[in-house]
Parts: structure tokens; C-alpha cells; sequence
């Protein structure tokens, strides 16, 4: 047993285990989408989350990890890396290149996952298969090369994004807001005065216990980042990821005690994961309390953004920009005012933050790869869902609408009561 | 590569995955008490559950941390570490001051959940969040810096509770148990000639499942407590906490088809609880044979406790003192019976049990220090809500009580059918 | 700190936290079945999986362990380590023999788990107790021995198995099998003219997740079934688990688009199972595309094979069979035609695969050790229940059955919408 060896499989077993808490965080999705939507559509979202999971994984193994880590050309995108062949030298580290493309492919995941939550109730089945190759085989891929890959023109000017805010979750939160507004609203969502109807979620129980998963596996998320067991920041990562979230659900329960008389549970629950959002960029970067202050903003901007995206009429179903696009926005920018010299100088051009010292240069450059990520973001989504509407319509029908995709679509019911069994012919004949 | 510095690495790998585990263990209460209590109350249960883990990772930051792992004063208390500030050179750990602080914030969270349980369907929810404050600020840092701290009081005198039957679990559970007497049983909940009338759970599937997500944590709670990933006793912390468990659960299931003629499914689920809970201080330290007697007498004590509640008309809806409170002193004082001198004589005071020659020593000092737990827990977790009771009401109004606190204080119920929208204003209207 | 110190702790952990994973996959089982199960049986089914974890532990602690990986006896059963005792030093690992045991306990679980979904909704909680005890004390451990313990003699033949697509899954679901036919269809699920009656799963949000977290602790079964972190396969393991999983949804929703003209959730829930499942005995020693066609062709078959069951009259509720007796078969003949000469020539007696120019010898052992595992499996099932049936009825009354489990057997029902409290006396009075 030498060292080397075991440092790399130490390496090794901390990648493969953060990325499986990463993979649970699907659980931990399908059920927060299917308790926040209405019951008749609780199933049809988490086939949604299966289809992230099962073609999000063989896209980007076939094509979407190439464009995304292969041997890059011009700082826009990877050439090489199709289902893994070919020379991926450039890519060091102390750990295989499969084990990396397992880390990686967790992520993609979860990119995909983000937009379900926006269109839910409404999309249809085949357009999101579609979207979701076009979300992890191409744009993602390419955002993500921009920032993290070797020889990416975005990281290249010095942006910091250490586990995604920017690349991941502003990413995918604008393509889910571009998603929404693509698709329209769920019948019914607004009156025809233009007020917005409400509907309570299906199951709050299970959207909680979807939270306390994804809290789990952001522990992964984040500090599995480090990609490397002996990083010395895996404790601090830790420590504000927690910290953050802790701040981003706390805001959410004293504001809407303040703001609506009642601490509201879907605020809640939405609130600690946009802490988590939050501090998704900066967990490496920033000290506890800039960690707490992040989360907390996040949270108290993620109701505001949800009300005010209800003013204007977007139906975000699960509130997936205000707590993605938001709050990945926000610990973007927050790396520009909070990274630690002793923490951040260390990596990409040695920028670090405005409050102590660092001058614009950071935050500028964290603007900027914000902006282009999330129009990127919005823009490819949007585009992607106009060319697949003319193969196929993103939306159901009015009748499968109002029926409810999980009879419309899958024809099953989420919640059956059946004490006895049915006959199929008989349902039939009738 | 050193040594010296992968070993720093993989301990911090195994405390910061453990103690996401045992964070995740919130998901599990949540799932347990949402599942036991009455469909009316399930959201409110959970909302307390991230008032338990916002709150909580807050006050014990800010100052909790401090009380208990500060610098030592008189064996009573810690007196720095304010948001891990200081001088904390005396916490001589191969992990930093950060990683030990998540770990540590993962238990404290644990303790106050455990509360939650007793007081459900009926407290309010802002008295909640101040009886968090006092508990994960106060009640539980100073308990836990007589035991566990360097220099505090009782762990001088040869305490041995490695993880926390008595500091966790019993000390939670005598809190639970005041709580529940303070606050009084529920409306209706024993009739007019001092009989318990029953509900039935309102969702047994989810309170099994929480149960089993409480299991794996368990394994990171108990074994996670090494603290160090080279510790040789983690193989058998781990089997010790699996044998206990199981027998826990299998006596109840034996011990209620005798008794009810049936194995019934509640006793079943809380019967694996208090296998894990008995087992907590000892794991490190008993026989496997010994792991599987203290789960068993665990589980039957457990079954029995709840019966005695019923009869003197305590209204502890999920059983959070007959897992907790009772288990784990069964737990504590088993210690002084079966420590096994190979194990035990390398720690505290040297003292091991008195069924393997160790004379009384060791019985004694667990049972001063479970009795001063107890008695402090009970004490002031009386003594909070006493004083928090003058300045909001620690009970929901009765009306509240009577529609459940989902609508009647958080405005949405848990679950719902509704197959389309509500305008608001109609609502209000009528 | 010694090299050889931090390598045992490393790999120690590395097991400890995948035998954790593997026993949350109960929790998986769980909400799969629970899911699947119409509600007047869903706690039954989950007190079973209760059962299994349970008796499971402590039979395979008292004898069951023994008995498969004891000191060898002509290759047939193993002689001693009955409570861990005596010399077990032919097993040589780098963990304690207790921690191996944590890993094999949850293995064990796992098999009497997949039987558990075959029998739901009908056999007889005391019968079922005993069925466990057989599968997890004899029949699991002797057929485990003669494939995978020092000496036991089909191991010696050369078969591959790695984590056992065959010890476990074909030997479970074939077990599962005889267990269906023996206790016979549901009343009502098949009508007078043969055709089966359908009836939709009671919870699929449930059953979703369920195999999200079993997805989840397939990375600690797979993967973890190195028992040693500098294992140079962990990183392939655990792509090609992934891998096979997502070919096994994806292949399920698009043959379901294409034969039933929607994509089906229940058999795209159990296709990725059945992934899962397939690639069990080859993730070390086959390729990504292998991986992925083992996948695919699972998961169709899986489909397939579920209608052919119900044109039988077979009724399995669950399709315990179809997923992994039929996967478990596949994955286990898949190994001799894929088995990598590079991965597999280190192994066994280094056959590897017939399409890499391995020849038949690897083929052959293979379909023979799949055919002694399977037909024990079912023979033993069969005979444990005909014994058993002698004892204790095997299935439940008629009435019993039509009122459902959960109320007939446990006095509880799954789910309760009661929003007050119930008067006992009133109740029996009644």
C-alpha cells in the first residue's frame, strides 16, 4: 500500500459518495414538485424527474460531457470525450475520469431537474424529453465549459462559481423562467382581472421532506466540489452551506410572520433551499457570517420574486426561478463582495471581494458570467422549446389539462383509494 | 502528500458525511411525528421540525457552541467560541474547529426534535421558537458541558455516554415529558372518566419511512461520534446499533402480538427507535449480546411507558418520552452494567461494569449523571415555557386547536384534493 | 499514524457508510411496495419490511452468517462464526470481521425484501416471520457460500458474480416466484374468464421515491461490495450502475410510448430497477456500453415479462420477479458474454467474456451457477412454505383479506383522515 494509492482512493470513495447524495437529491425533487402541484398531476412530474435522471445521464454521456469537458477549442467549447474515449489528459486530477464524469453527471442533473419545477402541470411528455436532451447534451455543456472547463473564455477572466450558483442554478432557473413563459400559464392560474388564483399544494408533507433531502444531498453538492477529500476546505464548505440555509429558512419564517400574519410552510420550505442556492458560489470563498447574510437575503428575495412574479402573470408552479434564478444570482454577486482574500486569492486571476479591499474587478467579472449564463440560459431554452413545438406541442391539450396529466398523459392517477380491482373491459365498455 | 495530511482528510470526509446524515435525520422526525399526528396538524409538526434546524444551527452558532465546548469555567460552563471566535486551542482534534461545530450542531438539533413530538397539535408556534432558542442556547449546551466538555463536572467523574443516551436522548426526553405536562393533553384526547380515547395515525407509511431514515442516520450519529475515521471501535459502534435496533424492533413485535394479539405497527416503528436510542451511550463500549438485550429491554420498557402515559392521562402524541426519556436512560444505566473492561477501562475514569467485576463506580456516576440530565432537562424545559407562556401563549386557542394548526395557524392544510384553482377573493367573500 | 492504520480506517468507513446506504434501500422497499399495494395493505406490507430487517439481523447474527461464510465444509456450508465467535481468519480483509458482517447483514435484508413484494397483500404475518427466518438463517447463506465464500464450490467453478446479480436478485426473485405461485393470485385480480383485473398502485408518488433511494443505495451495494477503498474499480463501478440504471428507465419509457401509447410509471419506476438489478454481477467487468445494453435489455424484459406473469394468472404484486429474478438472470448470463478480459482475467479462474474471445467456459459457469441459485431459491421457497403452512396458515382469511391487511391483521389503517379522537368503548360497543 503506498500513499498515492491511498490518497486516490480516498479521493475516489469522497467523489463517488458525494455524487450518490447528489443523485438522491432526484428523490428529493420528485418530491417536492409532486407535493407543491396539484394532486391530478403528482405523478406526471416526477416522470419528469426520471426522465432528467435516465436521459439526462446517456445524453450526457454520449455527447454532453465531451462538449462540456473535451479538449477545448477557441474557450467555447470541448472537442473530445464522447462517451468518455479519446484523450482527456487535460483533465487532472487525482481521481479517474469516470469517477469525474459521475460527479459531473449528478450535476447535469440537477440542471434539468430545475426547469421540471417551472413547467410542471402543463408540458407535454414528449416536448420535455426533448428539452431535456437539448438541456444537458448542448446548453448546459456549453455553459459550463465556459466557466469551469480548462481554457473556458469565463473562467478564464477570473469568475468564481464554486459548485454553481451562476452555472447551475441561475442557468437553469432562467431557462425555467424562459420555460414558463414559453408554455403560459395552467389554466385557471389567473382570473380573467388578471389576480392570481391559488391553489394549496397537494402534499406539504412530502414537498418538506423533498427540502430536508436536498438540504442532505447539497452537502455533496457543495463540498463534493472540492473533488479532493484532503481540500482544505471541505469543513468550511460545510459549515456555510448550513449556515446559509439555516439563514435562508429563518428569514422566510420571520418575514411571512411579519408580511402575512402566518409563517407560510411553502415559503418555508422555499426559503432554506434558496439559502442553499444562495451560497452555492461562495461556500469555498466567504466567512459564516457573509454565508448567513447571503442566506438570508436569498430568502426574503425569493417570496418577493415569487409575488412579484405573480403580479406579472408567470405561472412558476414550484417557484423555480425565485429560488434558482434568484438566489443563484445573488451568491454570484455575493462572491464579488464577500470572497475572502485569504480564501479566494489563491484561485482563477486572485480576485477577491469588494468589502475587503478587492476593488470591482471580481464583482465585475462575476456580472458579467452571470449575465451571459442567464441569457444563455433563457435564451437557449426558449429556442430550444419554439423548434421542438413545431415537431411536437410542448403543451397538452385543454382536456388533458383540466383532467390532469397523470390520467391525460400516463394515464394512471397518483393517489388511488381502489379497495378491490377493475375490470379493464369493463372500464372500456363504459 | 503527507501522512499527516491525509489523515486530516479522511477524518474530515467521515465527520462532515456523518454528520449530514444525522441532519438528515430531521427529514426522518419529520416524516415519523407528520405521520403519527392527526392530518389537521401534519404540516404544523413540520414546520416546528425547520424551526428545530434554522433556529437551531443559528442560536448554536451564535452562542450555544460557547456554552458548551468553550473554555471551561468551574466545570460548569463554556465561556468563549461565540460564533466559533477565540481561542478554541483547548478542542484538541485532528478536524478543525468548523467540521466539529456541524457535527456538534447536527445533535443539538436532534435534541430539540425530539421535544417537538410532545408538545404537537397543540403549542404554538412563536412559543416554539423561543422554547428552541432556550433549549439549543441554554438547556442542552450546558448539560452537554458537564458531560462531554473537557473539564465539565460530571464527565470528571467518570461519565461515560459516548453518544448521548443521556445527553441527547434522556436529557430530550425529560425536556419532552415536562413540555407535554406543562402544556397539557389535547382537546378530547381522554374523555370525561379519565379513559385515552385513540386516533389513529394519519399517515403510517410515512412514519415508517421516517423510522428507516432515522435508522441510517443513526449509523452516522453513533458511529460518526468517533469523530475519527482510524478509530478502531467504528466497526462495532456499527453492529452494536444495528443488533440493538433489531431487537428493539423485533421485541416489540413479539411483545405486542402477546399482549395486543396483534404487532402493532406504531409500537413496532417506536420499538426500533428505542433500540437505537438504548444503545447510543454504549455502543462503543458492550457486547454485541449485551447490544441485543439493551434494544430488547429498550423496546418492551418503550411499550410499556406508553401504556403507563396513557393512564395517568399524559398526552405525548409520538411517544417522544417512552423512545427518548426512557430508552435512553435504560441506555445510560446499562453502561454501568455491561462495559466491558477491554472497552471501557481506556476511557474517563477507567471505571467498567459491574457484571464484569467493575464494581458499582461506574453504575453510580451514570446514574448521578442521568439523574442530573434528567432532572435539568425537566426542570427547564418547565421553567422556559413558564417564563415564555408570559409573553405569548405557549397553547393554541381552542378553536385553533379544534381545525388543526395547518389552517388554523399556518393557513394551508397538509393535504389537498383540490383538482383546480381558488380565487382568493371569493374565498374572503364568503 | 501508521499507513496500514489510516488504510484500515479508510476502508472501514468506506463500508460502514455503504452498508448504511444499502440498509436505507429498506426504506426504499418500503415506499416502493407501500406505493404499489393497494392502501388497506400498505403498513402491512411495510411491517413487513420491518420483519426483514429485524428477524433478518438477528438470525444472520446467530446463525445465518455461519453458515455462509464459516469455515468452509466440502464446499457446501459453512462451520463455524455462529454470534461472530471462533476463528474466522480465512476470511482476510483489511476490516473487521464485524464490519463485514454490518455489510452482509444488509445484503441478507435485501433478499428477504424482494420476496416480501410477492407475497403483499395476502400471506400471513406469522407465516412471513418464519419465511424470513429460513430465507435469511439457511437458504440465503448456503446458496451465498457456494458462490461467494472461500471455498464454496461454485465459486471454485469460476462464476462472477459480483454483487450479486445472482446470489441476491435471481435468487430473490425466484424465491419470490415460488412464493406467489404457492400462496396464490389475489382475490379478485384475476377474473372468471382468466383475464387479469388491474388496480392502480394506492400512492406513486411513494413508490417513486421509493426507488429514487434505492437507486441511491445501489452506489453502497455495487460499489461498496469492494470492501476496500483503493479498489482501482470503485470509480467504473459505479458509472456502469448508473449507466445500466438510466438505459433501464430510459428502454422502459420509450418501449411503454411505443406498446402502450404512454409512458407507463409503474414500469418505468420498476426499469430502472431492473437496471439496477442487471448490472449487479458485472458493474466491475463490463463496459459502459455493456452497461448500458444489460440495461436496456433489462428493463424490456422486465416488461415483457410482467404481462406474460399476468397472462399465467401468476400475481405478483410488486413485480418482484419480473425485476430481479428475470434481471438477475440477464446480468448474471450478461457477464459471461461481456466480462472485459482486463477486468475479469484477474478473478475467479480469469475466464472472461465469449464476445471478446473468452470461449464458452465462462458462459457455461455462469448459466450453471445462475441455475443451482435459482432453482434452490425456488425449490427452498416452496418447501419453507409448505413446511411453515403446517404450522401457521400462509395466507390470510378471505375476510381478512377483503377488509384488507392493515386493518385485519394490524387494527390500523394505513392512512386516517379522523380529525378528532375516537372512544374505544364506544367503538367495540358498537
Amino acid at each position: 500500500m503506498e500513499l498515492i494509492e491511498l490518497s486516490k482512493g480516498l479521493d475516489t470513495v469522497w467523489v463517488v459518495l458525494t455524487a450518490a447524495m447528489i443523485l438522491l437529491m432526484e428523490g428529493g425533487f420528485a418530491l417536492l414538485e409532486a407535493g407543491f402541484v396539484r394532486q391530478k398531476n403528482a405523478v406526471s412530474i416526477i416522470m419528469k424527474v426520471f426522465v432528467d435522471i435516465v436521459f439526462g445521464a446517456l445524453v450526457f454521456y454520449a455527447f454532453g460531457f465531451a462538449l462540456m469537458y473535451g479538449a477545448d477549442a477557441a474557450g467555447l467549447i470541448g472537442t473530445n470525450g464522447f462517451m468518455l474515449r479519446g484523450d482527456l489528459s487535460h483533465i487532472s486530477l487525482n481521481i479517474s475520469h469516470e469517477t469525474y464524469w459521475l460527479f459531473q453527471c449528478a450535476f447535469v442533473i440537477a440542471v434539468i431537474s430545475i426547469v421540471s419545477g417551472a413547467v410542471a402541470e402543463r408540458i407535454h411528455f414528449r416536448a420535455y424529453i426533448l428539452l431535456t436532451i437539448a438541456m444537458t447534451g448542448l446548453i448546459y455543456p456549453l455553459a459550463g465549459h465556459w466557466v469551469w472547463a480548462a481554457g473556458g473564455w469565463i473562467g478564464k477572466l477570473g469568475m468564481i462559481d464554486f459548485a454553481g450558483s451562476a452555472v447551475i442554478h441561475a442557468l437553469g432557473g432562467f431557462a425555467a423562467l424562459a420555460a414558463a413563459l414559453f408554455i403560459g400559464p395552467r389554466i385557471g392560474k389567473f382570473g380573467k382581472d388578471g389576480k392570481a388564483n391559488i391553489v394549496p399544494p397537494s402534499n406539504l408533507p412530502l414537498a418538506s421532506v423533498g427540502a430536508f433531502i436536498l438540504w442532505f444531498g447539497w452537502f455533496g453538492f457543495n463540498a463534493g466540489s472540492t473533488l479532493s477529500a484532503t481540500n482544505e476546505s471541505i469543513g468550511h464548505i460545510a459549515v456555510t452551506t448550513m449556515l446559509s440555509a439555516a439563514a435562508g429558512g429563518a428569514a422566510c419564517i420571520l418575514f411571512t410572520m411579519f408580511r402575512y400574519k402566518k409563517a407560510d410552510p411553502p415559503m418555508v420550505i422555499n426559503g432554506s433551499l434558496a439559502g442553499l442556492v444562495g451560497i452555492t458560489a461562495g461556500c469555498a470563498f466567504v466567512s459564516d457570517g457573509a454565508a448567513i447574510l447571503i442566506g438570508a437575503v436569498s430568502g426574503v428575495a425569493m417570496v418577493l420574486v415569487t409575488e412579484w412574479l405573480e403580479r406579472r402573470q408567470i405561472d412558476d408552479p414550484v417557484g423555480a426561478f425565485a429560488v434558482h434564478g434568484v438566489s443563484g444570482s445573488i451568491g454570484t454577486l455575493a462572491v464579488g463582495l464577500f470572497a475572502l482574500p485569504e480564501l479566494a486569492s489563491g484561485v482563477g486571476r486572485g480576485y477577491y471581494g469588494l468589502l475587503y479591499g478587492g476593488g470591482w474587478s471580481l464583482l465585475g467579472v462575476q456580472a458579467l458570467g452571470l449575465a451571459v449564463v442567464a441569457a444563455w440560459g433563457f435564451l437557449m431554452s426558449w429556442a430550444a422549446l419554439w423548434l421542438i413545438n413545431r415537431v411536437v406541442p410542448a403543451r397538452v391539450s385543454k382536456d388533458e389539462e383540466l383532467v390532469g396529466l397523470d390520467v391525460g398523459i400516463h394515464g394512471v392517477p397518483a393517489y388511488s383509494r381502489e379497495h378491490g380491482f377493475i375490470d379493464l373491459d369493463q372500464l372500456k365498455g363504459n
